[in-house]
């Protein structure tokens, strides 16, 4: 039984929670937060104890650390709780700073015990599923990789002012999931954005609509499209053209059933955001994590893929700021 | 050169005018109406000359008849087409009276010339697929069929009065479909219909509202399913279960468009009628006819086949009205 | 908190327990199994005691008991845990003798505790919101229902010899279905059925492949079809006409990715199985009875409601030995 | 009845004979060629004479010209035909050289006769439906829109020498697309491309996979994909997402059979190639350019348009050997 403690008892912390008290394997220990009070509710639901942050690091009763604290707390966490021994689930991103990110990175980079980083979608079993029948080489070589990522509706203007813009906070899944569906890294990345869902977006420095292009070592090509917005819910998919045919992971609707009427054929709306949509991923992570811990295995998603996706996300912004193509390594 | 005759010119003899037309292989010469107006009408647009019908059956400038006239007319000028040595289609059904159409078949059993029978569905590309990956035992062996046949709206009461009943009228199409997708006929027929659509319905003595389930000799099941009214348009579906998986010909919609948002996914509505669903059936239809014609080969719908779907309409009829199971030897 | 004795531990008393014991509000408190084995080994997970049948009945610790044992013991536990003032759920069919099934139903008409009946596709979620846009009026008057229900693969002919058949042991959840989705029950039964998939099926007395028509007593009618074999996996759909339009609960496919390439557009196959297919509405269906529990509400599935099912069964496998339809009145 | 003299009979010059014959309003006068033998043929088959390109545009028994020869040939005979007061449809592309179509286009600007460039896609009925939804507003304000165009197979080596290139022979189509789906040019353009489908394309200094982005003068983004192969047939998919949803023209399938079986649910193939997928839609152009002469109304796409596509060809171009996005208004 792993005994874990939670840094973090907001929105996403919460959700972990639910993963960890639910799994036979693990047990939520200890949380903390800044916030007094969703702490104390958490633990109460779950039986754990309230703890500040250092004490769940230093604890020798708690052998896992699951980060979910506002961002700028990550790198910190990370090299503390590497140093601690303890294995570590962190929330993405790493970090906003891609400089402060490669530097914990580098600090960690000695430690035994598991860095994982919270990436997922990896764990959707649609798109696992898709990145299997790759694998398999069901349609040949890869060659042109389409990922769409629509929220259903823009965050709270004060989210966005301190979420590092679009790139860092919303594409950087979809970097990450680009890297684990191609099996490499892009060469060359270019973007262009624009705030077309919410002027108020735009005043305050950011995107929210985006079209991303990165080219890779062999010439093949992939896309990632974010919106913050989707009227009719959350779409995520992905599709990709190889020499042998088309993958396409499609949206889970939110159920079965078909009306057809004087307006047509209507199914029903995409399941509406990422906690409908990938319930599934999230425990199917904690238990990638935990098996990882069991098996003495590496970590499906490691530190150095969530400095890559930062890293991606940082070119991104570079490209849209100059209307240049950006090549990764200068950034890596 | 195929020249054709064509006896009726409503709706129906109108769409087929304009297959005969514009095949490269055959052309109207001449048309005939009780109706002058519609008649000359017709004739004007595609340069046929107007003749009775008695004149057009022994025209020897004419080849082929296509008969489109009332259905109580249909055995009367078979007879008479045959005898003067035509190749006939005729339009479904045979005959309403059962006894009179296996009388017209025994009169007409020895003509050389070809008689064909015009159920268009077995001429829709997509039936013709199913049926055809049947036939390569893509599914393996037959076991469960079900047709779902709903029109847009019913007809006018009047119509309905002297169209001989739902399972004359229309399921015979049904009928006649689940013959050449079974590649038998059944033994038995039990039926059960109501009027739920209209009341007027009912009180003509028809009903709008009918299942027909149907076995086979070794056990196989067919089901019949038809309705008057379908508010989302015309729906037209085969489904077959087999021994090695299931084969679905799904409707054709208005186009490819699907526009998501705030009420689902919602695509277009089947074509809406016979016309725009099966304008490509009645095309191929009338190419079998004149490739039977030209290849001295067996017409694809014999007038025998058009008295056995008339045999089961009228099982089906009994079955209805006496609670019991219809054996089909007992008609045929 | 809930403490359940569990009656059977079989594959679907193993189901139920993990329901039981992953709710919050209800813990496994007891099981017990003819089987020491198996229950043993349920009980070590669980950590609950092992006790004969009629010690957990008579459990003052216990407050529901949930009978998964075999069929022709559920009347008499009913009976005994009904006495016992506990609340019930017990697995489909009540019985496979319906005149037992009714005896029993009339022993326990005064109970005041719960007794519900697993009739789980009811809490399909699918299924639950096609039932919910029938009632909002989505497509105005229900007129013509029909069930497909396919399992992957026949049972052991073994399993076969003690169901009492496909409509009382397979067929049974889509008669309850079917007046779950009609809100009636039908007058009028008629079945066909025959052994297609497997000959020793219909040398034990039993067919495999069947359709079901049933009348409403204002000519609404439905169709039940029904096969032990479906090459491509667990077919569970649900299709009704209505005066304003079409509701159709499609299957849940195993996955969201669809592959092109020169064998056609393919997607995956509908869930293997109930277990797959059906693990939400197990935990719904506890779920409810739960709800009821505690709401002081009555069960959303009735031992009446079990009755009525198996008296369609018995209806149906009348019709089918005596090629008539059955009137349903006479059975109740 | 308009008298038409096409000049080139090869491929396309045939489907558009085909389109020019069968119309009610239009009949085949004449045709020209460099190669006797397939003009002698086309001639024969439609009742049509043989004349030298210079014969026909001199015609006065010719009201309208169809220019389907090479592409270097299609300014110059724009510019005769228009002189001869000629109306004109010109196959796509205008010319490869965008300052010989501009020359052009400034000589005829004065011409009161028709002049058309044949871009097929615009009257795809389903491009047209979803072109019309978004004219009424159904999805809102445009916000992001994709091209998906992928050949089934790659043309010969010899062709592609000749094409101008993936953006001018086959992104045309897209581009133009584009514009009709915007209702504007946009102001940026970057392309990337490689050739991953046959190294020989690489080596004659052309790419086949290619992703071009745009962006429109208020921040809206478009991106256009293209591939010259693809395993699985013709892909050929709209889909824009507008401040209240989304918009997808979906694939046509070859037929709308389904089979499921132990690999899946496995549909048809998209239809095989343009020849197959918008044979409607080189009809329903004919019928448009008819209509305009009849109408004297403007016709629906100009030679204008037809340059506006090649500039954003020339520009995607430049910007895949440069690197760098580049304004369209500097190439027109």
């Amino acid at each position: 039984m792993i005994r874990v403690g939670l840094l973090g008892t907001g929105r996403i912390g919460s959700l972990h929670a639910e993963s960890i008290a639910s799994h036979r394997e693990s047990t939520l220990t200890a949380v903390s937060d800044i916030n007094d009070e969703t702490a104390n509710k958490l633990a109460a639901q779950y039986g754990a104890i309230v703890e500040s942050a250092d004490e769940i690091i230093s604890d020798t009763n708690i052998d896992a650390i699951l980060i979910a604290t506002s961002t700028d707390t990550h790198s910190d966490f990370i090299e503390k709780a590497a140093a601690a021994g303890k294995a570590i689930l962190c929330e993405k991103p790493v970090d906003l700073n891609l400089i402060r990110a490669k530097e914990c990175l580098d600090k960690v980079s000695a430690a035994k015990n598991p860095i994982m980083v919270g990436f997922n979608r990896r764990f959707d079993p649609n798109f696992a599923q898709l990145k299997k029948s790759l694998d398999n080489g069901e349609i040949g070589n890869r060659e042109l990789l389409t990922i769409t990522s629509f929220d259903p509706a823009p965050p709270p203007i004060s989210y966005v002012k301190t979420s590092g813009g679009l790139y860092r906070d919303m594409m950087i899944h979809d970097f990450d999931l680009s890297n684990f569906i191609m099996g490499e890294l892009p060469i060359s990345i270019s973007a262009v954005g624009h705030s077309l869902v919410d002027p108020a977006i735009g005043v305050a420095g950011d995107v929210d609509t985006a079209v991303v292009t990165m080219v890779y070592a062999d010439g093949k090509i992939a896309v990632i499209k974010n919106s913050r917005r989707a009227a009719y819910g959350y779409d995520q998919r992905i599709e990709i053209l190889g020499s042998e045919g088309l993958l396409q992971a499609e949206n889970i609707l939110e159920n079965s059933v078909v009306k057809s009427n004087n307006d047509g054929v209507i199914s029903a709306k995409p399941k509406y955001f990422f906690l409908e949509r990938y319930i599934g991923a999230f425990k199917a992570e904690w238990d990638a994590f935990l098996k990882s811990i069991h098996n003495h295995k590496p970590v499906p998603v490691t530190l150095k893929d969530g400095v890559a996706a930062l890293a991606m996300a940082e070119a991104a912004t570079q490209s849209q700021n100059t209307g240049k193509s950006i090549q990764l390594k200068e950034l890596l």
